[in-house]
Protein backbone atom coordinates (compact mmCIF):
# COMPACT_ATOMS: atom_id res chain seq x y z
CA UNK A 1 0.00 0.00 0.00
CA UNK A 2 1.46 3.49 -1.18
CA UNK A 3 1.46 6.18 1.87
CA UNK A 4 -0.66 9.05 0.75
CA UNK A 5 1.27 12.08 0.94
CA UNK A 6 -0.88 15.10 2.67
CA UNK A 7 0.53 18.42 1.27
CA UNK A 8 -0.77 21.26 3.76
CA UNK A 9 -2.03 24.85 1.88
CA UNK A 10 0.29 27.35 2.49
CA UNK A 11 -1.64 30.95 2.71
CA UNK A 12 0.79 33.26 2.37
CA UNK A 13 0.16 36.75 2.13
CA UNK A 14 0.40 39.52 -0.97
CA UNK A 15 3.53 40.72 0.66
CA UNK A 16 5.36 37.83 1.08
CA UNK A 17 3.88 37.22 -2.64
CA UNK A 18 5.37 40.20 -4.12
CA UNK A 19 9.00 39.20 -2.42
CA UNK A 20 8.88 35.79 -3.92
CA UNK A 21 7.96 37.74 -7.39
CA UNK A 22 10.86 40.12 -6.83
CA UNK A 23 13.19 37.20 -7.10
CA UNK A 24 11.69 36.67 -9.83
CA UNK A 25 12.33 39.51 -11.55
CA UNK A 26 15.78 39.35 -10.23
CA UNK A 27 16.52 36.27 -12.06
CA UNK A 28 15.52 37.86 -15.07
CA UNK A 29 17.43 41.33 -14.43
CA UNK A 30 14.50 43.55 -15.13
CA UNK A 31 14.09 46.89 -12.80
CA UNK A 32 10.53 46.68 -12.44
CA UNK A 33 7.85 49.78 -13.12
CA UNK A 34 4.37 49.61 -11.01
CA UNK A 35 2.10 51.99 -13.09
CA UNK A 36 -0.42 53.76 -11.70
CA UNK A 37 -3.36 56.15 -12.21
CA UNK A 38 -6.78 57.23 -13.17
CA UNK A 39 -8.54 55.86 -15.74
CA UNK A 40 -7.79 58.14 -19.12
CA UNK A 41 -4.82 59.64 -17.77
CA UNK A 42 -2.87 58.33 -20.05
CA UNK A 43 -0.87 55.15 -18.88
CA UNK A 44 -1.03 53.52 -22.43
CA UNK A 45 0.24 56.33 -24.31
CA UNK A 46 3.28 57.06 -21.78
CA UNK A 47 4.61 53.09 -22.14
CA UNK A 48 4.58 53.38 -25.46
CA UNK A 49 7.32 56.47 -25.85
CA UNK A 50 8.98 54.75 -23.21
CA UNK A 51 9.18 51.46 -24.83
CA UNK A 52 9.63 53.89 -28.27
CA UNK A 53 12.88 55.93 -26.90
CA UNK A 54 14.64 52.52 -24.93
CA UNK A 55 13.92 49.45 -27.04
CA UNK A 56 16.52 50.13 -29.57
CA UNK A 57 18.73 49.26 -26.64
CA UNK A 58 16.66 47.65 -24.10
CA UNK A 59 15.00 44.86 -23.70
CA UNK A 60 11.42 45.56 -22.31
CA UNK A 61 8.15 43.68 -21.60
CA UNK A 62 5.26 45.17 -20.15
CA UNK A 63 2.51 43.29 -18.05
CA UNK A 64 -1.09 44.50 -19.21
CA UNK A 65 -3.59 44.98 -16.48
CA UNK A 66 -7.17 45.19 -17.16
CA UNK A 67 -10.33 44.24 -15.90
CA UNK A 68 -11.65 43.10 -19.85
CA UNK A 69 -10.22 42.89 -23.07
CA UNK A 70 -6.77 43.51 -24.54
CA UNK A 71 -6.97 46.40 -26.95
CA UNK A 72 -4.07 48.17 -24.77
CA UNK A 73 -1.63 44.69 -25.14
CA UNK A 74 -2.67 45.21 -29.20
CA UNK A 75 -1.71 48.58 -29.32
CA UNK A 76 1.16 47.82 -27.79
CA UNK A 77 2.42 44.42 -28.95
CA UNK A 78 2.33 46.56 -32.76
CA UNK A 79 5.81 48.58 -31.72
CA UNK A 80 7.30 45.24 -31.51
CA UNK A 81 7.51 44.68 -27.70
CA UNK A 82 7.03 41.76 -25.83
CA UNK A 83 3.00 42.05 -24.01
CA UNK A 84 1.14 39.60 -20.96
CA UNK A 85 -2.22 40.84 -20.47
CA UNK A 86 -3.65 39.89 -17.31
CA UNK A 87 -7.78 40.27 -17.08
CA UNK A 88 -8.48 41.04 -13.58
CA UNK A 89 -12.61 40.22 -13.95
CA UNK A 90 -13.63 42.34 -11.40
CA UNK A 91 -10.86 43.55 -9.10
CA UNK A 92 -10.00 46.92 -9.44
CA UNK A 93 -6.11 46.45 -8.96
CA UNK A 94 -3.19 43.80 -9.96
CA UNK A 95 -1.44 42.22 -6.72
CA UNK A 96 1.28 39.87 -6.37
CA UNK A 97 -0.68 36.72 -7.13
CA UNK A 98 -1.93 38.18 -10.36
CA UNK A 99 1.19 38.42 -11.17
CA UNK A 100 2.99 35.20 -9.65
CA UNK A 101 0.47 33.67 -12.20
CA UNK A 102 1.54 34.93 -14.99
CA UNK A 103 5.59 34.70 -14.18
CA UNK A 104 5.82 31.36 -15.41
CA UNK A 105 5.27 32.32 -19.09
CA UNK A 106 7.84 34.74 -19.16
CA UNK A 107 11.45 33.19 -20.06
CA UNK A 108 14.71 35.12 -21.28
CA UNK A 109 16.11 38.06 -19.94
CA UNK A 110 14.45 41.49 -19.69
CA UNK A 111 16.23 44.98 -18.60
CA UNK A 112 12.95 46.69 -18.08
CA UNK A 113 9.23 45.59 -17.26
CA UNK A 114 6.91 48.01 -17.19
CA UNK A 115 3.33 47.16 -15.23
CA UNK A 116 0.12 49.08 -16.06
CA UNK A 117 -1.98 48.55 -12.99
CA UNK A 118 -6.28 48.89 -13.69
CA UNK A 119 -6.85 52.84 -14.04
CA UNK A 120 -7.78 53.64 -10.33
CA UNK A 121 -5.96 56.23 -7.76
CA UNK A 122 -6.82 53.75 -4.78
CA UNK A 123 -6.34 50.38 -4.73
CA UNK A 124 -3.60 49.81 -6.70
CA UNK A 125 -1.62 51.71 -4.66
CA UNK A 126 -2.11 49.27 -1.55
CA UNK A 127 -0.56 46.27 -3.57
CA UNK A 128 2.67 45.39 -3.65
CA UNK A 129 3.59 43.26 -6.63
CA UNK A 130 7.06 43.19 -6.15
CA UNK A 131 8.18 46.51 -8.07
CA UNK A 132 11.08 48.13 -7.86
CA UNK A 133 8.85 51.42 -7.39
CA UNK A 134 5.78 53.05 -8.25
CA UNK A 135 5.19 55.35 -10.68
CA UNK A 136 1.90 57.63 -10.73
CA UNK A 137 0.75 59.67 -13.83
CA UNK A 138 -1.07 62.46 -12.72
CA UNK A 139 -3.11 64.46 -15.80
CA UNK A 140 -3.58 67.92 -15.89
CA UNK A 141 -7.17 67.77 -16.59
CA UNK A 142 -7.88 65.53 -13.70
CA UNK A 143 -7.08 68.70 -11.16
CA UNK A 144 -4.29 70.00 -8.90
CA UNK A 145 -5.91 68.94 -6.18
CA UNK A 146 -5.42 65.18 -6.75
CA UNK A 147 -2.12 64.85 -4.70
CA UNK A 148 -4.18 66.18 -1.56
CA UNK A 149 -6.97 64.01 -2.26
CA UNK A 150 -5.34 60.46 -3.43
CA UNK A 151 -2.67 60.06 -0.48
CA UNK A 152 -1.61 57.28 -0.41
CA UNK A 153 -0.81 56.73 -4.15
CA UNK A 154 1.23 59.61 -4.29
CA UNK A 155 3.27 59.13 -0.67
CA UNK A 156 4.06 55.75 -1.96
CA UNK A 157 4.95 57.08 -5.54
CA UNK A 158 8.63 57.56 -6.28
CA UNK A 159 7.85 59.01 -9.38
CA UNK A 160 5.21 61.45 -10.62
CA UNK A 161 4.87 61.90 -14.36
CA UNK A 162 2.52 64.94 -14.66
CA UNK A 163 0.70 64.18 -18.22
CA UNK A 164 -0.78 66.08 -21.12
CA UNK A 165 0.80 69.42 -20.31
CA UNK A 166 -0.25 70.68 -24.22
CA UNK A 167 -3.97 70.89 -22.49
CA UNK A 168 -2.28 73.75 -20.27
CA UNK A 169 -4.20 76.59 -21.38
CA UNK A 170 -7.40 74.87 -21.64
CA UNK A 171 -7.95 73.98 -17.99
CA UNK A 172 -7.48 75.19 -14.84
CA UNK A 173 -4.51 73.69 -13.19
CA UNK A 174 -1.76 75.05 -11.12
CA UNK A 175 1.95 73.19 -11.22
CA UNK A 176 3.06 74.46 -8.46
CA UNK A 177 -0.15 73.57 -6.27
CA UNK A 178 0.49 69.88 -7.36
CA UNK A 179 4.02 69.72 -6.93
CA UNK A 180 3.43 71.28 -3.24
CA UNK A 181 0.91 68.48 -2.83
CA UNK A 182 3.53 65.72 -4.38
CA UNK A 183 6.28 66.44 -2.21
CA UNK A 184 4.09 67.12 0.78
CA UNK A 185 3.46 63.37 0.54
CA UNK A 186 7.13 62.26 -0.30
CA UNK A 187 9.58 64.96 -0.45
CA UNK A 188 11.95 62.22 -2.46
CA UNK A 189 9.68 62.44 -5.38
CA UNK A 190 10.88 62.85 -9.16
CA UNK A 191 8.04 65.00 -10.73
CA UNK A 192 8.08 64.92 -14.41
CA UNK A 193 5.99 66.74 -16.59
CA UNK A 194 5.06 65.62 -20.06
CA UNK A 195 2.76 65.59 -22.90
CA UNK A 196 2.61 61.93 -24.81
CA UNK A 197 0.83 64.45 -27.73
CA UNK A 198 3.49 66.69 -28.68
CA UNK A 199 6.42 64.84 -27.06
CA UNK A 200 7.55 67.37 -24.61
CA UNK A 201 9.08 65.87 -21.92
CA UNK A 202 9.70 62.64 -22.70
CA UNK A 203 13.88 63.14 -23.30
CA UNK A 204 13.90 63.61 -19.28
CA UNK A 205 11.96 60.60 -18.76
CA UNK A 206 13.87 58.27 -20.99
CA UNK A 207 17.22 59.58 -19.23
CA UNK A 208 15.55 59.12 -15.79
CA UNK A 209 14.62 55.53 -17.05
CA UNK A 210 18.46 54.65 -18.67
CA UNK A 211 20.05 56.10 -15.20
CA UNK A 212 17.37 53.79 -12.70
CA UNK A 213 18.17 50.82 -14.59
CA UNK A 214 21.75 51.22 -14.75
CA UNK A 215 22.16 51.76 -11.17
CA UNK A 216 20.08 48.37 -10.77
CA UNK A 217 22.17 46.43 -12.97
CA UNK A 218 25.40 47.73 -10.85
CA UNK A 219 23.34 46.95 -7.62
CA UNK A 220 22.92 43.64 -8.67
CA UNK B 1 -30.65 40.98 40.42
CA UNK B 2 -31.01 42.30 37.18
CA UNK B 3 -31.29 40.35 34.11
CA UNK B 4 -28.57 40.97 31.67
CA UNK B 5 -29.86 40.89 28.60
CA UNK B 6 -27.33 39.84 25.42
CA UNK B 7 -28.06 40.82 22.46
CA UNK B 8 -27.28 39.15 19.43
CA UNK B 9 -25.20 40.70 16.35
CA UNK B 10 -26.85 40.71 13.60
CA UNK B 11 -25.11 40.59 10.39
CA UNK B 12 -26.52 42.02 7.46
CA UNK B 13 -25.66 42.14 3.80
CA UNK B 14 -24.55 45.60 1.84
CA UNK B 15 -27.54 44.79 -0.29
CA UNK B 16 -29.93 44.40 2.82
CA UNK B 17 -28.11 47.62 4.37
CA UNK B 18 -29.19 49.67 1.09
CA UNK B 19 -32.78 48.64 1.71
CA UNK B 20 -32.77 50.18 4.69
CA UNK B 21 -31.28 52.95 3.53
CA UNK B 22 -33.76 53.42 0.78
CA UNK B 23 -36.61 53.46 3.69
CA UNK B 24 -34.97 56.36 5.17
CA UNK B 25 -35.13 58.03 1.88
CA UNK B 26 -38.59 57.71 1.08
CA UNK B 27 -39.16 58.96 4.69
CA UNK B 28 -37.29 61.99 3.78
CA UNK B 29 -39.17 61.98 -0.06
CA UNK B 30 -35.71 62.22 -1.74
CA UNK B 31 -34.78 61.09 -5.29
CA UNK B 32 -30.85 59.47 -4.74
CA UNK B 33 -28.53 59.60 -7.32
CA UNK B 34 -25.20 57.54 -6.57
CA UNK B 35 -22.34 60.14 -8.42
CA UNK B 36 -19.51 57.91 -10.08
CA UNK B 37 -16.51 58.76 -11.82
CA UNK B 38 -12.97 58.66 -12.45
CA UNK B 39 -10.75 61.20 -10.09
CA UNK B 40 -10.68 64.57 -12.00
CA UNK B 41 -14.15 63.85 -14.29
CA UNK B 42 -15.84 66.72 -12.77
CA UNK B 43 -18.29 65.51 -10.06
CA UNK B 44 -17.90 68.11 -7.84
CA UNK B 45 -18.55 70.41 -10.34
CA UNK B 46 -21.16 68.82 -12.02
CA UNK B 47 -23.25 68.82 -8.72
CA UNK B 48 -22.79 72.63 -8.00
CA UNK B 49 -24.21 73.39 -11.77
CA UNK B 50 -27.25 71.18 -10.56
CA UNK B 51 -27.67 72.66 -7.32
CA UNK B 52 -27.50 75.91 -8.49
CA UNK B 53 -29.55 75.12 -11.41
CA UNK B 54 -32.48 73.39 -8.76
CA UNK B 55 -31.95 75.08 -5.38
CA UNK B 56 -34.43 77.95 -6.09
CA UNK B 57 -37.06 75.72 -6.08
CA UNK B 58 -35.97 72.38 -4.22
CA UNK B 59 -34.21 71.01 -1.35
CA UNK B 60 -31.05 69.33 -1.66
CA UNK B 61 -28.68 67.70 -0.05
CA UNK B 62 -25.19 66.39 -0.54
CA UNK B 63 -23.37 63.44 0.89
CA UNK B 64 -19.92 63.95 0.18
CA UNK B 65 -17.13 60.51 -0.06
CA UNK B 66 -13.54 60.93 0.04
CA UNK B 67 -10.80 58.99 1.02
CA UNK B 68 -9.54 62.21 3.32
CA UNK B 69 -10.22 65.57 3.90
CA UNK B 70 -13.19 67.78 3.09
CA UNK B 71 -12.37 70.42 0.46
CA UNK B 72 -15.43 69.80 -1.90
CA UNK B 73 -18.01 69.59 0.89
CA UNK B 74 -16.55 73.24 1.60
CA UNK B 75 -16.54 74.23 -2.00
CA UNK B 76 -20.37 72.72 -1.90
CA UNK B 77 -21.31 74.19 1.17
CA UNK B 78 -20.52 78.27 0.07
CA UNK B 79 -23.66 77.04 -2.65
CA UNK B 80 -25.68 77.66 0.73
CA UNK B 81 -26.59 73.69 -0.15
CA UNK B 82 -26.73 71.08 3.30
CA UNK B 83 -23.77 68.69 2.99
CA UNK B 84 -22.61 65.66 4.73
CA UNK B 85 -18.92 64.81 4.74
CA UNK B 86 -18.10 60.62 4.97
CA UNK B 87 -14.06 60.13 4.88
CA UNK B 88 -13.80 56.62 4.02
CA UNK B 89 -9.79 56.22 5.42
CA UNK B 90 -8.63 53.47 2.60
CA UNK B 91 -12.04 52.21 0.93
CA UNK B 92 -12.07 53.50 -2.61
CA UNK B 93 -16.07 53.60 -2.80
CA UNK B 94 -18.83 53.75 -0.52
CA UNK B 95 -21.13 51.64 0.96
CA UNK B 96 -24.32 51.29 2.27
CA UNK B 97 -23.19 50.72 6.51
CA UNK B 98 -20.99 54.06 5.65
CA UNK B 99 -24.59 55.84 4.27
CA UNK B 100 -26.22 54.33 7.23
CA UNK B 101 -24.12 55.99 9.68
CA UNK B 102 -24.48 59.51 8.63
CA UNK B 103 -28.45 59.13 7.97
CA UNK B 104 -29.36 60.00 11.44
CA UNK B 105 -27.82 63.00 11.02
CA UNK B 106 -30.31 64.22 8.27
CA UNK B 107 -33.53 65.68 9.12
CA UNK B 108 -36.38 67.23 7.36
CA UNK B 109 -37.74 66.98 3.98
CA UNK B 110 -35.63 66.57 1.04
CA UNK B 111 -36.16 66.75 -2.84
CA UNK B 112 -33.00 65.58 -4.14
CA UNK B 113 -30.05 63.76 -2.44
CA UNK B 114 -26.84 63.53 -4.82
CA UNK B 115 -24.27 61.22 -3.54
CA UNK B 116 -20.42 62.09 -4.75
CA UNK B 117 -18.75 58.77 -4.12
CA UNK B 118 -14.96 58.30 -4.36
CA UNK B 119 -13.28 58.88 -7.73
CA UNK B 120 -12.55 55.67 -9.22
CA UNK B 121 -14.75 53.78 -12.32
CA UNK B 122 -14.47 50.01 -10.34
CA UNK B 123 -15.42 49.66 -6.68
CA UNK B 124 -18.19 52.20 -6.37
CA UNK B 125 -20.39 50.17 -8.71
CA UNK B 126 -20.09 47.24 -6.84
CA UNK B 127 -21.76 48.80 -4.21
CA UNK B 128 -25.72 49.80 -3.77
CA UNK B 129 -26.33 52.03 -1.40
CA UNK B 130 -30.23 52.71 -1.19
CA UNK B 131 -29.80 55.16 -4.36
CA UNK B 132 -32.42 55.23 -7.11
CA UNK B 133 -30.18 55.32 -9.53
CA UNK B 134 -25.96 55.18 -10.64
CA UNK B 135 -25.32 58.03 -12.95
CA UNK B 136 -21.91 58.04 -14.38
CA UNK B 137 -19.57 61.03 -15.65
CA UNK B 138 -16.91 60.35 -17.98
CA UNK B 139 -15.22 62.87 -19.06
CA UNK B 140 -13.65 63.41 -22.60
CA UNK B 141 -9.96 63.76 -21.44
CA UNK B 142 -10.24 60.23 -20.07
CA UNK B 143 -10.68 58.55 -23.91
CA UNK B 144 -14.04 57.14 -25.95
CA UNK B 145 -12.78 53.46 -24.56
CA UNK B 146 -13.79 53.72 -21.05
CA UNK B 147 -17.15 52.17 -21.68
CA UNK B 148 -15.38 49.47 -23.28
CA UNK B 149 -13.04 48.87 -20.59
CA UNK B 150 -15.14 49.53 -17.30
CA UNK B 151 -17.96 47.88 -18.27
CA UNK B 152 -19.68 47.06 -15.08
CA UNK B 153 -19.89 51.00 -14.31
CA UNK B 154 -22.11 51.39 -17.46
CA UNK B 155 -23.83 48.77 -17.49
CA UNK B 156 -25.31 50.06 -14.35
CA UNK B 157 -25.70 53.79 -14.69
CA UNK B 158 -28.68 55.03 -15.78
CA UNK B 159 -27.57 58.38 -17.01
CA UNK B 160 -23.86 59.09 -18.05
CA UNK B 161 -22.90 62.69 -18.18
CA UNK B 162 -19.91 63.11 -20.93
CA UNK B 163 -18.04 66.34 -19.32
CA UNK B 164 -15.53 68.91 -20.55
CA UNK B 165 -17.28 68.70 -23.74
CA UNK B 166 -15.45 72.31 -24.09
CA UNK B 167 -12.02 70.08 -24.40
CA UNK B 168 -13.22 68.48 -27.50
CA UNK B 169 -10.95 70.23 -29.90
CA UNK B 170 -8.41 69.75 -28.02
CA UNK B 171 -8.01 65.72 -27.45
CA UNK B 172 -9.06 62.74 -29.81
CA UNK B 173 -12.47 62.07 -28.36
CA UNK B 174 -15.13 59.83 -30.49
CA UNK B 175 -18.66 61.09 -29.09
CA UNK B 176 -20.02 58.35 -31.42
CA UNK B 177 -17.49 55.52 -30.57
CA UNK B 178 -18.46 56.49 -26.74
CA UNK B 179 -22.14 56.49 -27.36
CA UNK B 180 -22.26 52.86 -28.67
CA UNK B 181 -19.88 51.49 -26.28
CA UNK B 182 -22.09 52.90 -23.20
CA UNK B 183 -25.31 52.03 -25.33
CA UNK B 184 -23.26 48.65 -25.59
CA UNK B 185 -23.61 48.08 -21.96
CA UNK B 186 -26.98 49.41 -21.17
CA UNK B 187 -29.26 50.10 -24.33
CA UNK B 188 -31.26 52.52 -21.75
CA UNK B 189 -29.20 54.58 -20.27
CA UNK B 190 -29.74 58.44 -21.19
CA UNK B 191 -26.12 60.13 -22.63
CA UNK B 192 -26.14 63.92 -21.55
CA UNK B 193 -23.04 65.42 -23.20
CA UNK B 194 -22.03 69.01 -21.03
CA UNK B 195 -19.42 71.20 -20.39
CA UNK B 196 -19.41 72.75 -16.25
CA UNK B 197 -16.72 75.27 -18.15
CA UNK B 198 -19.09 76.86 -20.32
CA UNK B 199 -22.27 75.86 -19.01
CA UNK B 200 -23.28 73.83 -22.53
CA UNK B 201 -25.77 71.27 -21.69
CA UNK B 202 -27.04 71.71 -18.30
CA UNK B 203 -30.34 72.97 -19.22
CA UNK B 204 -30.86 69.07 -20.79
CA UNK B 205 -29.30 68.01 -17.14
CA UNK B 206 -32.09 70.50 -14.61
CA UNK B 207 -34.97 69.51 -16.70
CA UNK B 208 -33.81 65.60 -16.80
CA UNK B 209 -34.11 65.78 -12.57
CA UNK B 210 -36.75 67.65 -12.94
CA UNK B 211 -38.77 65.18 -14.69
CA UNK B 212 -37.13 62.45 -12.31
CA UNK B 213 -38.00 64.34 -9.05
CA UNK B 214 -41.88 64.77 -11.04
CA UNK B 215 -42.13 61.09 -11.56
CA UNK B 216 -40.27 59.95 -7.85
CA UNK B 217 -42.95 62.09 -6.12
CA UNK B 218 -45.77 60.66 -8.17
CA UNK B 219 -45.02 57.05 -7.21
CA UNK B 220 -44.48 56.85 -3.74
Amino acid sequence: MRKVKVFKPILVSNKERAAENRKVFDRLGAFVVNIIASPGAGKTSFISKVVTGLQKRHKILVIEGDIRGQVDSERLALLGVDVVQINTQTACHLDAFMIAQVLPQVHGSYDLILVENVGNLVCPAEFEIGEDYKLAILSVTEGDDKPYKYPLLFHLAQVVVINKTDLLPYVDFNMAKARTGILQENPHAVVLPVSSKNGEGYDAVIEHFSKEMHAAKKAH
